[in-house]
């Protein structure tokens, strides 16, 4: 992907001296692979808050070093990476504030930016650059064993700087995910929030709704909804076999975007069960006809597949 | 898959000497694929209304026989194939009841199997054999040139056999499906549509909703969709891909079943809608964990594949 040479300094040394990953589920577990292969780290100090995840990236050898204590880790790190659900943000923080190195970057990998910064934020000492990130990529699995280095390839990584931000900070964390494989955007935490309310936070919470209703149909068994889940259904159970926990802090932290889109999707729904009730057949083919277009220009921006089904086998 | 001489009958010819296939887009393309490799049919005569479907079919060599009306196709044909929008079966069964042979087998694959049966079963003639069917399998493409034979390996088919159906009709369908690779399932029409609904027509029907929910909102643009889909968007697009004619059909064909289970899926967001609202955490949390055992038993029973993403490049 990337020249080995384009990620080293004049030294030819890596890009960073030490990097710290808090939390080495399928992001971090990703981070560490990818920093390898593309020489992005000196080190790479790796903290987990349970053991027996600890011990599986260390079977990994997915770092250099391993951590119980996250305050442990990010000593003399000059880039920190937060990978823990974005209830865990804050606390965190402030647990590893008091052993950030001066001039080190923090930053995060959390699906909402908004309250990610009003947790963080007044942990980070003088002298920190604290640059809010998140990586719009990933799968339905979990844990160290669920990462892999071609994760970010391709995908998008949005960074929401803060005002007054280091600009030379801003420059080498971006150059850092551009290393990765990914391209980078920069805009609001505000903006953020309601864009990936609207990529991912509604369709996983449609995707764990439909699942719900399905579980719990008298008339249907779930071994009906399982045998002949391929008319459609299977996919959705992929988005709703996401991270539990992960997706918890997600609704609870991006309330307001959530519950803004979700009305707006139970009106566009009303609309269609008013049309289904009165047969209005013209309004539904015009509807289901416009969204062909978008899907192609998924595929076309690189962002799908057009393999039909996914090219699943 | 299946040994040719298992699919010949005492004198070694192939299953059925005449199959016609009415509609030659994804289902009838792959019908004609897998009857071709799984030798079904001494002659294929492959229908369509289009014109320039009908000689796209050709240039592919799917069919024997190519013919612009239907009722000349089914001619002398032991078995018989509607594969067309549900809303046009019962104007096609019409036009071609005076033509089919008497012992005929009919059949069909519509995705609603009651509003089949009430338009199609007033035109069938005396002693031909009418038996719904629905095979559980599709893409988002359509069109001939969608069709493959491996389509319905592995994938159920449905049948819905009418009160006094001739057993030895429905076991030569049965014998049919089995070697297209489908597993054979019987239920009454009307379990099927309850099921069918639950497990594809509401899921069809939420994608192509959020589709249109994304579409129309003014603070994020189209091009910010599209960009940040991998956040889980682009799964529903797939499915709000598919073909917009036969959608209309389904929804207006299986409106009781669609509006009774889009009540419950409508209910069980208000309530998940009022859990974020008072940030109930632990309801969230309880939720979610669920899913994640349908999504393994879809992958044990075969109906999906283990790899992270549907294993999409």
């Amino acid at each position: 992907m990337n020249d080995v040479a384009d990620n080293t300094n004049a030294a030819g040394r890596p890009m960073f001296d030490k990097v710290a990953l808090i939390g080495l589920g399928l992001i971090g577990s990703s981070l560490a692979q990818v920093m390898r292969r593309e020489n992005l780290a000196g080190h790479i100090a790796g903290a987990t808050r349970s053991e027996s995840t600890l011990r599986r990236a260390e079977e990994l050898g997915l770092c250099d070093s391993y951590h119980l204590d996250a305050a442990e880790a990010v000593k003399d790190a000059d880039l920190v990476f937060l990978n823990v659900p974005v209830g865990a943000m804050g606390p965190v923080a402030e647990r590893i504030a008091p052993s950030l190195k001066p001039g080190a970057i923090l930053t995060d990998v959390g699906s909402v930016k908004g309250s990610v910064i009003r947790d963080v934020s007044p942990h980070v000492p003088e002298g920190v650059h604290f640059i809010p990130g998140h990586p719009i990529a990933g799968t339905e699995h979990s844990g160290p064993d669920a990462g892999f280095a071609e994760l970010f390839e391709n995908r998008w990584c949005i960074l929401t700087p803060l005002k007054g931000t280091d600009e030379e900070a801003l420059n080498r964390l971006t150059a850092f995910w551009k290393a990765t494989g990914a391209h980078v955007d920069t805009m609001p935490a505000e903006h953020h929030d309601l864009v990936l309310g609207i990529t991912s936070h509604l369709p996983h919470l449609i995707a764990y709704n439909i699942v719900a209703t399905a579980a719990d149909l008298e008339e249907v068994t779930e071994s009906e909804v399982i045998k002949y889940s391929a008319g459609g259904f299977r996919d959705f159970t992929r988005l709703a076999a996401s991270d539990p926990v992960m997706w918890r802090d997600v609704f609870l932290n991006n309330r307001e975007a959530v519950l803004e889109l979700l009305g707006r999707f139970m009106e566009d729904l009303s609309a269609l069960q008013r049309a289904i009730r009165w047969g209005e057949g013209e309004k539904l083919h015009e509807l289901f006809k416009r969204s062909r277009r978008i899907r192609r220009e998924i595929i076309e921006a690189g962002q799908d597949t057009a393999a039909p089904g996914f090219g699943r086998r």
